[in-house]
């Protein structure tokens, strides 16, 4: 029997990565939201890679944070270690990586759900979205509650019918042995959503006490242990390590060995998996020539021993797993604690989305994370916030939220996904992005805090901390812009002849003497050029300068990108009255439906000849109104 | 396919309390111990209400403590509260009682678990248990690994075919949204076993943030937090309160009017529910006089918004637990977390048990917990702990071990177990011990810290204190019995006049004097006739004193008891040869087989005649061997 059982301005399915942000995001601007979560264990579970970060993704993370996102602030609460990645490389693509405690990743986000004002949370499963005249109107949960909502945030991850795979057994279920969401698949279908089915998988789980650490190598955290949020205070937490070890001739064998027992090679996964984060039996399959690969034993938290063997994803039989496992160095004694498994699930092709994460079809239904194609608990929070924060706009009556790829990862990640056919979870890489000097870790803030606070999604205290940070940066290039020396300036000229840099010839600022590489502001505090400066604010200014002129360039190519990005297409176009377009591009076009000029010139199979045709019809057709 | 995953002496199926103490048990005898879980997050689940102890349950606890066990230990550290219950009452039914914090209840017992020498955890189902002429000898999980192992204890809880019910809605599932058990049930029936079926309920959860606490009466904790464990240091600890408030008449009346949507009553639910923890619908009918129950308002931990709602356990609609909720005062706005549900389970009759948990049919077989029918933690940690160590005794061919109704709360619950047919969950009561001056939770560690010692379970630290206060103990004791004093010594005579205690006619030693209700240690030590003592030793031996009648006639009691018990029947006795017994009697006994004339008069519908006809039987036998 369904009863009515509350109202809501929000109802938030799933409470992952992507329905923690969207949840929050949702009421935190003021909307009634309601999160429902199969479990309350499932709470920013983190049912694989116990990690957070990396190369993109922690620039997603930045971003997240910039704009009053959660999963910046939360694996500042509970991590084991902290890594800044690619130092020797330039600043676009250093990045951030944390090994996470799943546990208390787990709890501390639970806690801030608890917390939050305007949030309920609910374990129930919903079971039923309904519509009236193809806008969302309430869901229904399994035990019969009726919540009435104006706005319905689906984050299924890979619950969504989803099926266990490890070798021949197969069954329905969820990640992490919880249950499968099975009938909101078939209500999603109902209302005219499509769906594909992927795949994923996560490797075995070891004991710690059964690893010898001394034959691989250590790699331990780094000693001034960075933050995620742009508001974390300092904090110095003991530091887990990490060890690396590598697979040999030997394990590959018993993989090839065993391919006719492997779920990926007999058919019995029918899902297409993640290229980026491919099974261990795929990557021996498609590299044979490679004799080792690079596996990292990582912990899982401070009160568990499960270790997660990051590289060895598998769906294999649990005795080849074993198998494989036994044959790699500091492994020949080793315990399963769980085995890996592939999971396979349903997900909404993302090109029935618009840019603001709500379902072209039906209107108030959004859908982020892994419903959307996507793999990665980053992409999925990144999401779970955009989407968060048009279901809250819509409430609100008021336009969508949409970051441009010039803007945010965010805009990258969303533009590709529904532009973008993919027939793989779409994972984000800093490849994706044109602009990966202006979309730096750094610069977060300096980006996004500004449209956070006018969300109402940046509190007071963020906001103070990112206006001071603001100001101090201002006053201190201007004060490196108005310091200028001439040739005979004595300092100046030991300072570099000291640092083998060449004379100065003209009168110079300190500002323009900072861009050559050998130039350092410490080097002005030291002289005492300038004040002594926090080291996050010198660390922006010295990118600012040193690549202003790259940065510059991309400023440039963004300005010319968004006359196309601005040029907007009628949602009612009939491209049937588009004539001269090729028949592939009239068929992509009809499919993708894009927003503006540019998301269609991205559009695969559509060529600079048919968006000529579309803009000139769109001359036309404007020069009739 | 299966395969040859390794080899244990004993291998524990679940990880609840009677696994953790089971498992915890056999590695600390020297046993290798596999113990296997459906799910990590599931070691120490506490499903329902979330609170250790009370009436006859502290004394289980106390006795699991003093044997090496772990319980006691945990709830030390992970409680919210404590509260000596009954102390306007006598020593015998005093009982301290906790309240959990049920996620740090987990944490820390997986942490005891993760780091036990000998003990490996495995996230795996057990679907099948192999016998090998009527021996156990290895277990198959459900990814096709075959453990060979001498010893199995299944502690299946409410997992075994498990059905949840809530209203109108029934599905196939585990406690806490768990994946049930379901061959495990088939392969001990095919080993012929026979199962019966029990159901058991739980409240609802509702959010902290919308109760009025205001309403309802603070129940603090005790001040000076007491401990479960005989070792745990004092420790002062922040208390969380609960709350009391009451249902009242129209409470009931939506009940009465709902009857007709209660699966209790529709005939959904088989399986019989426990009668001292009844559903509150059953409550309802039952005292249908009385216009009002108590319900406590309790937290379940100090991450979570979650409160238990004790007394309310349910299966009806949730609409109707929603209406029933909000009916009663604090609770006008309440929301609900997690629905209240009922659940049905498979549970071994436990007449086909020894009294060392062993199957009387399979060699090696344990069954401990909810599984053999009982309900409650702490019964399921006794029944845990005792198969555990009899497991490994059993794999070191060593006799089993046994604790008498005389000894130990424990004793009486195995006993009570195996040799009455009961037809509902079986809880411990006060009432069922005869003997329950001599079986007090404060001389639980003098009744069985040797018994543990000798088993290999009591460590050096347990073994020092232990010790120690035995020593201080005996040495006041000493000292009280030989100091003595005349009429006409003047303090004693001024003391006992203060006291309005009549004046000594004799020389009595302080011991006797010690044994009047109004003379206390604590004025000995005043008076400076003893030196000052340990609060737990005063406590210890003014017990000991002011009760030495009524325990002396126990212990004389226990003497004549203890014939009976000690006259054992034969395992293979034939009962159709006996004549003279009733019909009824020859059937309780060919299906109960009672080890001992004890155990078999205590078996319903056996009578006195009945007893003397086969004390005659077995004399005769006697005289012909």
């Amino acid at each position: 029997m369904i009863y009515e059982a509350g109202s809501y301005d929000v109802v938030v399915i799933g409470a992952g990565h992507a329905g923690c942000e969207a949840a929050l995001a949702s009421a935190r601007m003021g909307c009634q939201t309601l999160l429902a979560t199969l479990s309350m264990e499932g709470i920013g579970l983190m049912p694989c890679n116990p990690s957070i970060g990396g190369p993109a993704k922690a620039q997603l993370v930045r971003e997240i944070d910039a704009l009053g996102g959660e999963m910046g602030i939360n694996i500042d609460k509970a991590n084991l270690q902290m890594r800044m990645i690619n130092t020797g490389k330039g600043p676009a693509v250093q990045s951030l990586r944390a090994q996470a405690d799943k546990h208390e990743y787990h709890r501390e986000l639970m806690k801030t759900i608890l917390q939050q004002e305007g949030l309920h949370i609910l374990m129930a499963e919903i079971e039923d979205i309904q519509c009236q005249d193809e806008q969302v109107c309430a869901v229904i949960t399994r035990t019969g509650a009726r919540f009435a909502c104006q706005a319905v945030v689906v984050t299924s991850g890979t619950y969504l019918k989803g099926r266990i795979i490890v070798g021949d057994l197969a069954y329905e279920g969820g990640p992490a042995n919880q249950f499968p969401s099975v009938k909101l698949a078939d209500s999603l279908r109902s209302m005219g959503i499509t769906l594909g089915r992927f795949k994923t998988g996560t490797p075995p789980r070891i004991d710690r006490k059964s690893v010898d650490f001394s034959k691989m190598s250590e790699q331990p955290g780094d000693p001034d242990v960075p933050n995620f949020s742009f508001i974390t205070p300092k904090a110095n937490r003991e530091q887990l390590s990490c060890y690396l070890t590598y697979s040999n001739k030997k394990t590959h064998q018993i993989v090839m060995d065993n391919l006719n027992r492997s779920p990926l090679y007999t058919g019995v996964i029918k899902g297409k998996g993640p290229r980026y984060c491919p099974s261990f039996e795929d990557k021996v399959v498609r590299f044979a020539h490679k004799e080792s690969h690079q596996l990292f034993v990582e912990p899982e938290g401070r009160d568990t021993d499960e270790m997660y063997v990051q590289g060895l994803n598998t769906s294999l039989p649990e005795d080849v797993q074993m198998a494989v496992l036994r044959s790699i160095p500091g492994l020949e004694n080793v315990r399963i604690i769980r085995t890996g498994y592939a999971i396979e699930y349903d997900y909404v092709l993302p090109s029935q989305l618009k840019l603001s994460l709500e379902s072209k079809k039906i209107a108030g239904l959004f859908t982020a994370g892994q419903i959307n194609g996507t793999s990665g608990y980053e992409e999925a929070a990144a999401q779970g916030l955009i989407a968060g924060i048009n279901a809250a706009l819509k409430v609100k009556n008021q336009p969508p939220f949409i970051l441009k790829r010039s803007e945010a990862y965010i805009g990258v990640l969303i533009d590709d996904l529904i532009s973008k056919e993919s027939d793989e979870p779409y994972r984000l890489l800093t490849s994706r992005a044109e602009y990966r000097l202006l979309l730096r870790q750094d610069n977060a803030d300096l980006r996004l805090t500004e449209m956070g606070r006018s969300l109402g999604l940046v509190d007071d205290y963020r906001w103070q901390i990112y206006q001071n940070k603001k100001r101090q940066l201002d006053s201190l290039i201007e004060l490196l812009q108005k310091t200028t020396y001439t040739p005979a300036d004595k300092t100046i000229a030991g300072y570099l002849q000291k640092k083998n840099s060449a004379p100065i010839k003209d009168r110079v600022s300190l500002w323009e003497l900072l861009r050559r590489p050998e130039v350092n502001l410490s080097d002005y505090v030291e002289m005492g050029l300038i004040p002594p400066q926090n080291p996050d604010i010198m660390e922006q200014l010295e990118i600012q300068s040193k690549y202003e002129g790259y940065i510059n360039k991309q400023r440039e190519q963004v300005i010319r990108f968004e006359k196309m990005e601005n040029k907007l297409i009628p949602a009612d176009i009939d491209y049937d009255t588009v004539s001269g377009l090729s028949s592939e591009a009239l068929q992509r076009l009809k499919q993708f439906r894009p927003e503006s000029i540019g998301q269609a010139s991205r559009i695969s199979g559509i060529t600079p000849a048919d968006i000529n045709v579309l803009l000139i019809f769109l001359k036309r057709k404007e020069g009739i109104r």
